[in-house]
């Protein structure tokens, strides 16, 4: 099937999102935690956490202008920091629960039965029940004028995660770790290695690191 | 474990670049196609693919200005267009061969075996072996003073699909497509699906719109 940009115009707007959510491919699925000056903390999950640079370590999100996602926002924006944590499969229904249009005064921590956990001297809630968890402190900030979307920018102070998915060359075992991905809106996906290939070079053919997972 | 923002600095670059391109979980796997103004054909792999809206539909990149990444960066301001295509299990080998640093004047196609497909009067090449291959024009671009990456934003123009894996509501099954993903630096995975979850409400809790794949 080949659509054109008319094509996908005129779609009705539903089945045009849930279309064009599925573009991009698999996805990562995190809450993000956050709490206002009162100390009322929020969570939502997002799919739109991406590598920005290593030194320093930098991920952005996009988050958008809508219900859902604005408490976190003007939250992250007040505070300064915000958590990502990686969604797991025995509680992600727990997680795909805090899209809900929960009231502000409602913590979906409270509403999803997620427990909060917090570090010394960061005011951003992270969650207890996620293996692979990380505080960020916000280092920039924009409003998209193509579309009013929100580009955050955040650092990494925080890192904890099971010693057992580290390897020793840095990378994660994601799979020990029990993160799962996310595609389209809705749908939710455990993974299987099929293989990590070696840094590629121009003259010699890709090269298995390690194969497949057990 | 639990790393600090120091202790992050402290890290060997090799080994903090696999951790911190660990942290933010599954990821997209796209081929990211392009062409100079004499027609020689560019393709790189990228991880970065974000979903930025559905009306526009709208998708961001983000591209290192690193030789291998730079090419593709260079291509696409120039002719305004570019291609994304889902990297699949059977020539995953070609996808991560591309993030070699060929010579400018060397294209990938060529290089890895991948095939090129073109659509009338758009100035990029897709791959013809990938089921699910978008092509975008430039909408807008900047680069980020943090770090010196850019920020590319598109707009779908086409969109080429096998029809047996649009769903009725819009959505795709991106396992029938044979869409991966991508961890890290060179970790492949094949997906499994959970379930699918129907559309959040603050006053029940989460139902299964779909079950696991068979």
């Amino acid at each position: 099937m080949h659509f054109l940009a008319d094509d996908l115009a005129g779609l009705a707007t539903r089945y045009r999102a849930a279309l064009i959510n599925s573009l991009t491919g698999f996805k990562s699925a995190n809450l993000v935690g956050t709490a206002d000056a009162a100390g009322n903390t929020n969570l939502a999950i997002m799919s739109s956490a991406v590598h920005l640079g290593s030194h320093p370590p930098l991920i952005a999100l996009v988050i958008r202008p809508d219900p859902v996602e604005r408490h976190t926002l003007s939250n992250l924006l007040a505070s300064g920091c915000y958590t990502l944590n990686h969604v797991q499969a025995d509680w992600l229904e727990a997680a795909h629960q805090t899209a809900a249009r929960y009231p502000r005064e409602q913590s979906e921590f409270a509403a999803t039965g997620l427990s909060e956990g917090w570090w010394p001297d960061f005011p951003a809630p992270f969650v207890r029940e996620a293996n692979i968890r990380m505080g960020l402190r916000l280092r920039e900030h924009q409003e998209l004028a193509i579309n009013g979307t929100h580009l955050v920018i955040g650092e990494v102070e925080h890192l904890e995660l099971p010693g057992d998915c580290l390897r020793e060359d840095g990378s994660l075992d994601l799979e020990a770790a029990g993160t799962i991905a996310l595609s389209g809106l809705d749908s939710y996906h455990a993974t299987r290695r099929l293989r990590r290939l070696a840094y590629a070079k121009p003259d010699r053919a890709a090269a298995v690191l390690e194969g497949a997972a057990d």
